[in-house]
Order: structure tokens, then sequence, then C-alpha cells
């Protein structure tokens, strides 16, 4: 693996502005008619236009062969060596929703699920029951479970079958075991410590406390009679883009996953919705106040994962038409690229290296026409890890003085 | 960044001979006629036609998105990792200029400046004084400050406005701060320690001393009468080329900071002039001392750095035209590379990986027809790290044993 530089030494600041747009699960491998990728047939004007004064590339985000989570996807991007920064699904989640995520605070992300009367899981997803259901679900809980032992318990409802558990007392630990067993036909799992210490040991017993006291509460549901916890994580404290970069960072992005990621490395939230014309609105009208604008683009990932080629590529085209008014405030590093590839033929997430494009005045262009992974292949940023972004971008903004004499 | 890998295992030798030929800041980006690079717009026959024995890439010198100095470029050519092997300016020019630079020794590099009755900086370089007026400064100098509280000092011309000092007594630290403000309108800083050790605290009084009395001295200077320290440093003690790659090393560079460089990694200096017809016949003088010739071309950088891309153009043609007599040597391995790109769009120094071709017969060729920085880029030695040069150099030169049964 590559290591992580420390850059602070280098770190100027000239007041250039970068804009990091994610098109989510861009990357692709050949499907459909002619055997293209989604993007390669995809038609976007803007990214190929922007080609012109483009240094393009395949980022690869974790590892050869590893296919990234979204928070591991995103942090590489960010110029956070995904390896080193790993974060439980609980403390993204916290951090996503807007939760008020404290220091020693334990989260874990919830699944609804379908138990029988014997306690066995018949669906692990509790028939994926509609928001709303799922946060009358919630209420029941907030007003049977707020305090175990002298921890105090909160619950909040993210989407779906989806909800987020924190626990907040003095010396709770976040090792624990998931209770997820990750298949039908048999009970949930119990809490276990994943190690020894006093701290995971009684942590164990008081979550096993909640969840047993949760269960019991909301045991009348039909659908959501069952919880599975997983993740369990403390909130990390990592040095922020700031600190590491010396840019103002902000996110614009309208699922509460990314925007956890990215307040974790210190960006702050923009107003976001998930309809690229409005959040590009957000992004300018945010213009002066930032360096570095993160902007998520969120159904490309969406139409992979549900192995829809022909929506892909709509969403692609989507994505593209974006960015005419990212272009009209005139970054100085206007980059898109994603957290992952998400090929339709494997709906879901893949490891396969992910096309980039840098557009700057002090980039080489490549002399390539169409933003794909075929023509990124060979073009000037080459095959990098995804972390190594970072740096290019600051570099083409001019932020990273001149190392040695 | 990637690590450094212990070769001596593996190292054998076999009287086979490497020619290391860079042309000081090569690389570009796209200005002028035709959008094309420097390297691009020039005629090169003799590299041109060194492709069809040539594996070409493009290497990168320090870290993605880090500009290199000439220091940290050089030595990744030499094959040591710049980030783990740091160096002062004042330790590389002393061992530049052919100082006499021993173990303890304190260095730093001098800039004469101009200052008002008030001690003002008005002009940080002294009107780039020609060197001659320089001499005539370090002279005076030399006569009125030999020794401050028993510590040796040794006044040095360098070229224009720059001179060298060394101090040579017993504890001295090179743990000091520099006194060059960077910019005009205040006074020069005092001499400050970096930490509070005894060492650092006395040398930072003396050398502080050292630079009153100097300035007394030149007082009466038009131009010259002020003096900037940067870069105190010690001369460094690492592994010799032949130490870890088995090859004697020669240098031939007509500028001292980079004959200093590649001292410090144990070459020996050759004469040379800046003159490239010159330079070579001084290379073939040496040919059967040494295994490794490092021979040096300086004026494509300060072209890039002066803006001027017909001229630019003009010197690496003029580079190009050095290859000829080199290829009558027969070298086992011919490499033509950069230490860093100076794209003449951006008058100085960049981050963008440099051209690189390595002539062998034991090379895979790409089958491309013009040396430049597109065709490099699709190259079999693809894009990495410029200190991985030096290791496929010994390998084509059949200079690395098997590694394993």
């Amino acid at each position: 693996m590559a290591t992580t530089m420390d850059l602070r030494p280098w770190v100027q600041t000239n007041g250039s502005k970068i804009i990091l747009y994610v098109w989510d699960g861009l990357g692709g491998i050949p499907y459909g008619p002619g055997g293209k990728t989604e993007l390669g047939t995809a038609k976007t004007p803007n990214a190929d236009r922007l080609l012109g004064q483009a240094s393009c590339g395949l980022l690869e985000p974790v590892y050869p062969g590893i296919t990234p989570g979204s928070g591991p996807g995103h942090l590489a991007l960010f110029g956070y060596d995904p390896v080193e920064y790993q974060i439980g699904r609980g403390a993204l989640e916290a951090v996503g929703v807007g939760f008020d995520f404290r220091e020693g605070d334990v989260a874990a992300r919830l699944n609804f699920c379908t138990l029988d009367a014997a306690g066995i899981i018949t669906d692990r997803r509790a028939g994926r029951i509609p928001t709303d259901e799922s946060k009358l679900v919630v209420a029941k809980l907030q007003q049977a479970v707020k305090e175990v032992d002298g921890v105090e318990v909160f619950w909040t409802p993210v989407k779906e079958h989806r909800a987020l558990m924190v626990l907040r007392g003095k010396g709770l630990s976040d090792l624990l075991e998931d209770t997820d067993p990750q298949k039908e036909g048999v009970a949930p799992l119990a809490v276990k410590p994943r190690d020894k210490s006093e701290g995971a040991v009684s942590s164990a017993k008081i979550a096993q406390k909640v969840l047993a006291q949760a269960m019991k509460a909301i045991a009348g549901e039909k659908k959501a009679n069952g919880i599975l916890a997983r993740g369990f994580a403390k909130r990390p404290h990592w040095p922020t883009m700031e600190e590491r970069f010396g840019v103002r960072a902000a996110v614009v992005a309208g699922t509460p996953m990314y925007r956890g990621v990215a307040k974790l490395v210190g960006m702050e939230a923009l107003p976001a919705t998930n309809e690229i014309a409005r959040d590009v609105e957000s992004l300018a009208a945010a213009w002066d106040k930032y360096d570095f604008f993160f902007i998520h683009y969120k159904h490309t990932d969406k139409a992979g994962e549900d192995g829809d080629f022909e929506a892909k590529v709509h969403y692609i085209e989507e994505a593209d038409s974006g960015l005419p008014a990212l272009e009209k405030l005139r970054p100085d590093v206007l980059i898109v690229t994603a957290d992952h590839s998400t090929p339709v033929a494997m709906k879901g997430h893949s490891w396969h290296p992910v096309p980039a494009l840098l557009a700057a005045r002090t980039a080489r262009p490549d002399g390539v026409q169409k933003f794909c992974e075929f023509n990124c292949k060979t073009g000037s940023l080459g095959l990098r890890p995804s972390m190594y972004l970072m740096p290019l971008a600051l570099a083409h903004a001019g932020r990273l003085a001149k190392f040695g004499a």
C-alpha cells in the first residue's frame, strides 16, 4: 500500500477554489449494447468538453482488488488513506443524520427485522418498511427505552428499515460485536465484547439490556418486531482537511451517509436535496466562504445496484448536466470522479478503478474526446490510489510549495 | 510514497556502463503553437532514434502533486527516496562549490542584499550583482571575519549575489532558522535556534555575531551591503551509490548545485562546463574509470523558468545533439530524463511527471516515434516514482541477481 505523506510543511493558501464532483458508483464494466460501459454509453458533452483542459486517469479507492464501502471510497477521495482511517458504520450514520454525536458516545446502526414467535429472523429488513412506518416504531422506542443502568439511550429513524441507536454514559466501549447474524432462520445474536477489557464487557451487558428492552417494546409490531445492531462505534477524532490541507471545506450531499463522512474530516454541511440543479445552487450560494467543495450525486450508484443499465446511463447524463453551472463559478480545479465503481453487470460496488478527470489551467491534457474508463486508462494521472487525488488537486490549484532546495 | 527497497543482496558487478543524461526541467505542459509541450515541439532526432531500443515512461520525482527542488529531483533519479534523504540548502551549496566540507561544519547559503540607512531590506538580491563584483565583496569578508569565539569562519563566492558561509568548531549545531524574512521592507531576522538545546542556542549566538561583524565589514558597499542566511546545515552521511548499488559513479555537471547533490551520494566530480559537447568529452575521458555517469544539461530548466518557449525548445534540441557522442561510447544503458518539470507556462518547477527513456539491448521498446510526454504516458516504464529508475537501470545493465530460487 502506498503511504500518506504529511503535506503540512508545503501547504500554502492562495484563495484558489477546488470542486470535487462525485458521481457515486460511476465506474462500470462493459455491458449492454455495444459492450460499452455505462459511462462509455452515456452522452456526457460537458465532461467531454472539460477534457480539453483536463488530465484524466483511473483511481483505485482502497487497495488493488478491494471493493470499498461508501465511507472508505469517499475518505480516499478526501486524501485520507482509508486503511488508516477506519470508521464504524454506527459513527458514520450518527454523524450523517445530524445527531449530536459526542465524544464517548457509542452508536450502532440498527436494522428492524421480522421475528417469528420463536424469535427466529424471518426477514432481516422487516419487509423494507417505509420510512414513515419506521418512524412510528422509533417513536415507541424513544418512549420506552430512555435510560438503562445510568446510560442514556437515543433512538433516531434513518430510512426505511434502518435506525440509529446511541448510548451515552461514562466508560462506554465500542468494542462490541454485531448482533446481525447476516442470515435468516436463526435468532439475533447477543451483544458480545470483542475483548475482555472491563469497558467492553460492561458495555456489552448494557447494550444487550437496551436491545432486549427495545425488542420487548416493539414486540407487537407486525413487521418491525426485532432489531439487529451493527457497527458499534465511537466518533473518531481525525485531523480535518483544513488542518491537513489548509482548505476550508464544505459538503453538498443529499444523503446522510456522505454528509457524515465529509463532516468527520471537518467539512461543513450545506443544504442539499439530491436534485443536482438545486444542489449546485446551494454550492454556488456558499462560494465565497470555502476553498474546497465536495458535491455528491447519488443516483448513478443506485441504478448500478439495481442492475439497470439504462437508468445508470440516464443518471450519468443527468450528473453531467450539472457541470456547466459549476464551471460558471470558475473553480481553479474541477474534478469529476467517483467513490467506487458500481457496475450494472455486478449489481453492487466493485474494486474496479474509477475514471477521473481533473480540469485546471495547470493540467497536462490527454487529447482524448470522451470521458470514459477506456480513455482514462491512458491519461496523465495514471492508475493510482484515490488518496493521491487530493495532493494533485492542491498542486494544480497552486496550494503546495516547492519541496527542498 | 512508495518505500525504498534495499537492493544490496541482489547487486552484482559485470563491467556494464550506465549513463544518466538529465535534461534539467525537461517536462512541460501544452503551450504555444499547436498546443504542444516544449519537448513535443522540439526536434529530437537522436532521442527519437533511441526509442527504437528504449522503454519510455513518466517519472514522478517526489510524491503526487509535490514540486521538487533541484536536490530532491536529482536524489530521486539516483535512487534515493527524497522524502527520506533530505538535505539543507547550505550543505548542498558547500559540497557543490567544492568546499572542503567536513563533519561537524555548519554551512549556510548567503544572499547579498541591499539595506537602506535604517537597516531595512530594499533588494533581497542586491540587484543581482555580477559574480565578479560579488567575489570582491566575499574577499572583504574573508579578510574581516576569520574567527569568532573560537569558531573558524569561511566565506566562498557562489554566483551573482550568492555566497556560502561555513562555520567550523566544536559542538556546532545546524538547528538554526533562516535570517531571510522572504520579503523586502523589513530588516534581516536575527539567527534563532530551532530548539533549546545548548548547541543550538550557542550556535545561534555565534552565527549572529559572525553575520553582524560581516555586515559591518561590507557596510560601505552600494548594493551588497547586507546578508541574508538560509538553510543552515551540516553534511549528511548517506550510503553511497557504490555501497547501495555497487557502481563507481561520476558526475559531469557545470553547476555547483548538481555536482553537490551527486557528491553527497558518493559520485566523483569530473570537469564540466555546461557546454554539452565539452561535457560529453569530459565524460568520455573517464569512461574506463566508472560504471555510472550522471551528466547534467542545465539550460532547459533556465529557459522554462524564464517562460521562454522558443528558448526551451532550442535548448532541448541542443541537449539532444549531445546524444550521438554518448552513444558512441556504447553504454549498456542510456537514460534520458529530467529531475522535474519546468513548464514554460508556469515559469517554474512543477509536480508534473517527467518523460523518461531508457535505452538498452534488454529494453522492451514501445513502438513510439517521438520522445514527448504524450508518448511516454503510454510507455513500458509506466508512471512511477523517479526513485525506481535506478533499480530499473541496474536491471537493464545486468547488475541485479535473481530474487529467490
